[in-house]
């Protein structure tokens, strides 16, 4: 049993019949007061349902519940998906006696098949009935596709004298790139924050964490990320010295949350920061970590254990941002095998296997030519995410 | 015995030992009289050596041989390698007896190691012994390095009563995208072209080939195009008529090479037609286009042979590019699969999948917003990408 350690939060996850395989499908979240909320969501034109209700729900700053199927991305399917979401929000809000517009609706699969509604229709009151203040670990579960682990993390934060707790919930495996998010994120607090900051802050926070990752460089049409502040543990985030508390904490939250997608990332067998330090800016830095990181080359290169590193030389060349091919100096772990734009040697190649050889690890592209950085977290690309993907639908 | 079937044209391959293999790994264009020379060459602003030599030798408009190792691509190697690169091209004017600036020069392999110049020094006599009238499928075998097959078109035009040759070839397959051209590709005319129109129909003929083709989505630091016109033909190419002809054919060459690199695309078992049609601008359509077509999640739904639709109309929705979801349809070789954003129903997809499960075939998505359209050329993403790539230098 998981406890989201959040005071005031009930979650549960069952099986309704959506996901082929019949593992769990279907999450809620629950909060006993109405709670404030802030969302981020994808910024792919293709969006889901389910993320345009809630781009318009979360207006109003108040939410008390979340509901989640996975198994059918509800997008694609028109206004009979726009119902279909809405229904989804209202036989929750009914069967929690709310009202509809302070539930939030998202949904994770296959785009482009009709959601069956009446499996979550059929199946809503048992999964109130099944709300726990011990839930989360059903409710992470109900929330995978290609996922293999669960994704949930905890902090605890201290002000007025009084604890507050950050819990946070993710899925996503594939279809992932920098430009937002992961597919789903929900955050529980029992802080008392406005939801104007609460915004602000996950702004901040998902900037520095699921905006820098990637896994294959797709981004999903239903990535969300949802927070809820209830208020419950009595700590008022009301200065700017506590709402930098409260941003680290969640942004802590948050990117451990963004590093486990990726560690969990399709296929996967590593977890590699992508380092451009000394940049003339940071958004230069981004984009060449970013292309390096989304490089199929590097990323099978990264599999193979390979210190291959005129491909990671010629992604930054590509990158679409000046750089001096000559100044360039590589480090894995902080072992230099490349300076000036060539290679150190041979005799260090031996060092740099032994980095590429572990689980994690961190690749340095100095360009020498400012003082901005920017990191992005990959992960290699091996015969299973074929496998994954060829299969996917199947 | 393979015929270039352009007069005043001999070519040779051997094997001079870069290759670990133990392959053909040395290779020869040599023109009887001097020729008219035109290139392209590839963005990246990480440039191999051999790169920008050529760049500067073809501002003079002349060259009469072409020599090209495979197994080092000679870049990121400093001063070291642009001197190996003057040096190759130098031994090779030597034994033909020409002036050095006449020889361009070409290069395709791993990136970051010393060239093995010696290796190129003490062949070249051998070498050019081979140089052969019916040399060019030894030629074409020196510059492959993961390709599985060689690359060869010819195609003959008629004007002023007499007949031209335009022989093309080409190696590639993994490292393309459209930013630029394959890696390498030669070409022989005898046709008689100023350099200036000569430059102008390759920059033409590549824009509709070359960089309408994606492998992997990265880009190479050796991508070079040479035409090599000689004037043997005695047609000489001096109106808006016979240019346009020229092009034409020129065109047909570099498109058919650049087909045959995808189909021979790391690991590929499908060559894919992505047409945007309906668009705003040409420019639009195209950016679509190269979204989908390097999607890794499309690509592994290619191998899979898996109608997942979904994910065409997420990249397109992902490619920065302001789009209409609702708007859109899809046709599988015609086959309507989706319809203003939605699936057309699960009985078509069977018809698709028996699309999906050929070998060649057309993808085509229909913005419904303009009259503009664009179509990139993919393959699909296997295992063997994988595989080829995680062990490409060991």
């Amino acid at each position: 049993m998981e406890k989201s350690g959040c005071r005031g939060f009930k979650t549960a996850g069952i099986q309704c019949g959506i996901k082929k395989n019949g593992g769990h499908d279907l999450g809620l979240i629950y909060s006993e007061v109405p709670a404030t909320v802030a969302g981020v969501f994808t910024r792919n034109l293709v969006a889901a349902a389910p993320v345009k209700l809630d781009r318009e729900r979360i207006k109003n700053g108040v939410c008390q519940a979340i509901i989640v199927n996975s198994g059918n991305a509800n997008c694609c399917t028109g206004d009979d998906g726009m119902k279909k979401a809405e229904k989804m929000a209202q036989v929750t809000a009914e069967a929690l006696g709310l009202p509809a517009e302070t539930v939030c609706v998202a949904s994770t699969g296959v785009i482009g098949q009709p959601l069956p509604i009446e499996k979550i229709e059929g199946n809503i009151s048992r999964l109130v009935s099944a709300l726990n203040e011990d839930g989360i670990g059903d409710f992470s579960k109900a929330i995978l596709t290609t996922d293999l682990v669960m994704k949930l993390v905890t902090r605890t934060g201290h002000a007025d004298g009084k604890a507050f707790t950050i819990t946070g919930v993710a899925k996503g495996s594939g279809m992932i790139r920098p430009d937002m998010a992961t597919m789903l994120c929900f955050v529980m607090t029992d802080a008392d924050i406005d939801a104007d900051r609460l915004q602000k802050t996950l702004l901040h926070a998902t900037e520095r964490s699921f905006n820098r990752i990637t896994v294959d460089g797709d981004t999903s049409t239903n990535d969300t990320i949802l927070v809820l502040a209830n208020k419950q543990a009595g700590v008022r985030i009301d200065t700017a010295e506590k709402e930098t508390l409260f941003q680290t904490h969640l942004t802590d939250v948050l990117l451990e949350l963004a590093k486990m997608v990726v560690r969990d990332g399709e296929g996967a067998t590593k977890l590699v920061e992508i380092g451009v330090v000394n940049a003339q800016s940071a958004e230069a830095a981004h984009e060449i970590a970013n292309t390096i990181a989304n490089s199929n080359l590097v990323k099978t290169a990264l599999f193979g254990e390979d210190a291959n590193w005129g491909r990671i030389i010629a992604a930054a060349g590509r990158a679409g941002v000046p750089i001096d091919p000559d100044r360039i100096d590589i480090r894995f772990n902080g072992i230099q095998m490349v300076k000036g734009g060539m290679g150190c040697g041979q005799a260090l190649e031996n060092q740099v296997t032994a980095v590429l050889k572990q689980k994690e690890f961190r690749i340095e592209v100095d360009l020498n030519m400012g003082a901005s950085e920017a990191s992005v977290f990959t992960c290699d690309f091996s015969y299973d995410y074929v496998k994954i993907n060829a299969d996917y639908r199947s």
